[in-house]
């Protein structure tokens, strides 16, 4: 039987999966790895991957599809870009790949874009031709889907929406450089540093936070009533409504995923992100639908897999 | 021999062209029009069509599409929207065409993504397949192109790139009822508002103006050194380089195109547009091309008739 193999390469290991061909999910593993750039390091990963698939009575002649999942850009052609966040050797992992699964083909996608592939194959967007994934998590990243296909863009950078300018008055700058982008205030890591500094000019302590990007705690302070992080949350949605308004002028998706870890929230804060949303967009797509990504951490799994059977 | 028809329908007249299906342009006429709205008025239309074709040696049944571009919103179907500006009944048009040219498959296009078609076509697009066109004429009008199609949005407002937000602190309203619309800075009508204002400020009076949208003369006091036609084109080009750069990071596309009336001082502020697009954009995304539209006023005349194949 025909199978696809999804992998979503993090910083200190990969998870991957067994798929059908029709996106079910078989079985999956984690695999440790320190960094993915030598023979030695790529045999634990092809080593891991053949005995998954014997979990499910499956050899590697059975693979037609290896999709890895990076968190980089990746182009319209396929390409890899600089990678900051991890220590991979890319075209290294294909070639050691494409020797272990000889009939299979490869594909690599950018994370938040294969978040957005698995919802289209698997999840809450099914049957939905253009929509776009918002993966809030550390930073805000997103997945521009138009005719049922990722837009990778020219230079790797489709689908940045964290990127989109909220506020062209800030000061602090983003990591891209810029200032304002809407990662600074809808991230993890935004949605903490508005709630610390909300609860400075309130003049009351922070409730306790396990590190920079502890979105559970304040989600917990707003559901008991904090003031601060009723404010963080508010700036928080203000900030996305606005920016997915600006989508919608030029793409006018018919729906709108939130995914990512801040969408373990999503009940508490969608009234008010859908409220500012219509607050900002042009009259004629205020009925767009803002939903929850359905298949959690597994999302860019699932869509790599989808994105190799794809090429 | 095959042909198609492309038809821009503007207020007072439409504008019909015969092409080839390669989209070699044949011949073109302009057709006196007061309102679509019955048998008699259409009947001035098809009329008029079969004439035209009759001036290339053909009938009515080698008409193999029929495309018509509107000032008004058409969705991902097909559908027409609100249509404001003209008086035209368009499933009656429809009709009437259909009857006329019983082989013709047809098409209705909103006129920017029109205008982004027929360069794709047969224009500076050729052969790209992922680009944006700004149409700026009295309004800022856009056609996205994702994948070698254009992206008309699930309520018809894709590529209404004039109403991306530029100012988030303007007070004066758009046409849309929003606030801070690129339309109102980097339009036709928004470039003579914003030159006025600045002749008010250095105390200085305006170059003679022929009406509310005369940007020629704007370019021409440029060309002549006026400082206060050189803050307009410069608030120009800052907020449409700013409006790319926030497209840039949702689409990443290979290209922009300046199309539209204003187009015809392109080679005047070229170089102040891509410095400011650089100034804003993400740095993977600098080396995008900025360049004019090469088709003019028959643009979208020449992507009806695409749209129309394509169907």
């Amino acid at each position: 039987m025909d199978k696809v193999l999804g992998i979503d390469i993090g910083g200190t290991s990969i998870k991957a999966g067994v798929f059908s061909t029709e996106g079910e999910l078989q079985t999956a593993t984690r695999i440790p790895t320190r960094e993915l750039v030598n023979e030695v390091s790529f045999a634990v990963v092809t080593e891991g991957l053949v005995n998954l698939l014997a979990r499910v009575d499956a050899t590697p002649d059975d693979v037609v599809g290896v999709g890895l999942d990076i968190p980089g850009p990746v182009d319209d052609d396929g390409r890899v870009g600089m990678l900051p966040n991890i220590d991979l050797n890319p075209e290294g992992l294909q070639r050691a790949l494409k020797r272990a699964f000889p009939r299979a083909k490869l594909a690599f996608v950018n994370d938040a874009n294969a978040a957005a592939l698995g919802e289209l194959w698997h999840g809450t967007a099914k049957d939905v031709s253009n929509f776009v994934l918002v993966a809030i998590g550390t930073g805000v990243g997103g997945g521009v889907v138009v005719d049922g296909k990722v837009v990778s863009g020219a230079f790797g950078a489709g689908g940045e929406i964290g990127h989109i300018t909220v506020n062209r008055n800030e000061e602090r700058s983003c990591g891209c450089g810029r200032h304002g982008c809407l990662e600074q205030y809808a991230s993890a890591s935004g949605i903490v540093r508005v709630y610390k500094e909300e609860c400075k000019k309130l003049g009351v302590a922070p409730v306790s936070l396990e590190g920079p990007t502890d979105t559970l705690s304040v989600f917990n302070a707003l559901e008991a009533g904090d003031e601060a992080a009723k404010a963080a949350i508010s700036c928080m949605c203000d900030c996305l409504g606005y920016a997915l308004a600006q989508i919608s002028v030029i793409l006018d998706p018919q729906m709108y995923l939130i995914g990512g870890g801040v969408s373990g929230g999503f009940k508490l804060f969608a009234e008010k992100l859908r409220a500012s949303y219509r607050k900002y967009c042009l009259a004629s797509s205020a009925m767009v639908r803002i939903l929850p990504a359905s298949l959690g951490n597994d999302a860019a799994m699932y869509g790599s897999a989808f994105q190799a059977m794809q090429n």
